[in-house]
């Protein structure tokens, strides 16, 4: 493929949301899922996210990016003020509802009434659920990193309940989230699902990889 | 679908190498990328990598977690010592390549020879990139903060060279990294393509969101 290139001054020169695309793209496929919160007084929030990173297994935990913006901002608030918040992931029958959350709502509309999403509460979690999504994740807070280069905040929480679909766990651990419809995504706003190509072998030096399906 | 409940005492108790499989699937789909170094000398390093997010478009920063074990700590020295890497986008003909890279080779060998995936370089950017890459990009090392929680490692970086298919890049800045042929991954060794479903217009409450395509 011809290829063009963009050096830090042209990047630096694009019209800032030229950028803002370009910028989003360029990190390839995002885990994107709804995150669920609700203040102390039970007001739920919904909002989507494309910033999760897996950390480390053991402890479970899972990294997140915010920006200093609603309605991340609200999300951030109630992870500070309960300690609690879910992870759903998004599949196509929900993908306009799951964008839609990022509109920026008055305060004291819930994302999930606006969007007609359904909050569900169980085994005494305290924040809400998405009941339309097929993998859910309890979290716990754990820690707050402020990333000073740019004002972003980094938060870690440890995944304390999982939700699966029976038929997606593999005996080896594995989770076959492509058959729990999870989609992904790329820069602000594309959104794709998946055909899984291949698991493949453990790698090691002078061994050939081999096919695991 | 009809799930299965997984509370945070039954994570614990799950066999190690299950327990990571599990973890590493939660998160969704995965950003998954080469990263390529070298050290002062020029001896190259290339690794794969599923931990990549992005931290924000002004100035362009994107973020990795590194774990305390090869071969992440060879990559690691490399960037420290060099302040420079690259990230490659992996395609479906390099799938197999690319995931050989985390084979825990002896020192001294490049995992580009050992791959027979072939280096780069261009525009004096000091580390090599993936030639079989469709989109390149050369990363600025700038920042190191230490995950306490677990002894990982987060390196943010900022991208200052850019190279992209030229009829994969939009007016409006987004990249189809689709049609570069980027793939994603999920856990920790399977691979997919994917199909875009939509592109969505920006959120507004009370406003219907429209397809950009």
């Amino acid at each position: 493929m011809s290829k063009i290139h963009i050096n830090k001054d042209q990047i630096e020169q694009l019209e800032k949301q030229k950028r803002v695309h370009l910028i989003n793209s360029l990190g390839g496929f995002k885990s994107v899922a709804l995150v669920g919160t609700s203040d102390k007084k039970g007001n739920e929030n919904l909002a989507i996210f494309s910033s999760f990173f897996h950390i480390g297994a053991n402890p479970p935990l899972i990294g997140m990016i915010f920006r200093p913006s609603p309605p991340e901002r609200d999300t951030l608030h109630n992870i500070f003020e309960t300690g609690f918040y879910t992870i759903n992931h998004i599949n196509e029958a929900i993908c306009k509802q799951a964008h839609q959350t990022s509109a920026r709502y008055d305060e004291g509309v819930s994302e999930f009434d606006a969007t007609n999403l359904k909050s569900e509460y169980k085994n005494d979690f305290f924040a809400p659920f998405v009941v339309e999504s097929n993998i859910q994740l309890g979290v716990e807070f754990k820690e707050k990193m402020d990333i000073s280069i740019n004002s972003t905040t980094m938060i870690i929480g440890e995944i304390i309940q999982i939700y699966i679909p029976e038929n997606c766990l593999l005996d080896d651990g594995f989770i076959d989230i492509e058959k729990a419809n999870t989609i992904t995504c790329s820069g602000l706003d594309s959104y794709h699902k998946t055909i899984q190509l291949d698991r493949l072998s453990y790698a090691k030096p002078d061994k050939e990889i081999t096919s695991l399906l």
